[in-house]
């Protein structure tokens, strides 16, 4: 076999991605190899201006170049409403819906006494901090529909409810444009639980 | 959307590899966006130690860190047989069988018209230098069994000849362990045409 170290690198730290494994590392190393040096530096500058320039932002912890985030530094956004979520993924989902007047709060995780995470290992502090702070009138839990999110929620629930504030949780039930036959049980007990009046 | 700028260039730099879509680029930058500033750029400057470090050998074009690659600076390894392989990655498989003592010469592709890529494009000049220089006595033509690789081993072949150089090409038939009823009509031609008595 031959000794390239410099391929041999850059295989291994590729191999570490998620979703790429040794055939897809080799695939993409010989891929630079071929690029021209201006295209390879082009994806190499990316990945540290990433580690350089992004952080949390100071209040909600969403992502952002700035001290805060492009939602908590527009003025029209409804600092009174926020919405928490375990993740600044979710906030780009949310976002695209463009049904949000409000703010979001990210937990950056959730709770999992398994894995060992606490509410310390959150920023459920600074959420509380702000709810007093501006005056918040709703607090919109939107945190995964699994056992680890509904377990969050509840905690925030008992938190929030203490300081007075209005708490909601997202709907849940059927997907829409799923079909009923392949809804898992879990999803059919949140629909039926749910059921609307018509 | 949220705009930030560092994550979008990432993505767009991600999604340009070979089997990176849109999905697996964000999934990737967010992976590197939560990993440590230590690891994200070990994967940035090991992209850079690719460009800067990885060069063709002087005498066969294969991957090398120094002016010749490891094949060609042994000296156990018969400069005499030359093996003709379209490009470096073909190198490996074929030292992985460790059954060459020969050396190499990476072509750095295959002709195709169709395509614009003429002998003038592939390293077919070097190679005629090397079997005149080194006393070559074997080429053997390893060039991929396509269309485009065969056209270019004819082609190579009408040229060594020329040279009174003996060329062989590898074998074609039945991938051992196949199964006859997958292998396809080219294959089989092959094998027919190849017969061997018993």
């Amino acid at each position: 076999m031959m000794e390239i170290g410099s391929l041999k690198i850059l295989m291994s730290e590729l191999a570490k991605l998620p979703g790429i494994g040794a055939r897809s590392a080799e695939r993409i190393a010989f891929y630079l190899l071929r690029a021209s040096q201006e295209d390879a530096f082009r994806l190499a500058e990316a990945i540290r201006g990433l580690k350089e320039n992004v952080r949390h932002c100071e209040r909600c912890f969403n992502l952002t170049e700035s001290a805060l985030c492009e939602i908590c530094s527009n003025p029209r956004r409804d600092p009174q409403v926020v919405v928490v979520v375990e993740q600044p993924k979710d906030v780009i989902s949310l976002e695209a819906t463009g049904l949000i007047q409000g703010t979001y709060h990210v937990l950056m995780g959730h709770l999992s006494p398994l894995e060992g995470i606490e509410p310390g290992d959150l920023t459920i502090d600074a959420l509380l901090d702000r709810v007093g702070a501006q005056k918040v009138n709703e607090v919109i839990l939107a945190t995964n529909p699994t056992v680890e999110g509904d377990g969050t929620a509840l905690y925030l629930h008992s938190l929030l409810q203490a300081q007075g504030v209005k708490v909601s949780r997202l709907a849940r039930g059927l997907a829409v444009g799923s079909q009923l036959e392949y809804a898992t049980r879990a999803m059919l007990e949140s629909a039926i639980d749910g059921r609307t009046a018509m």
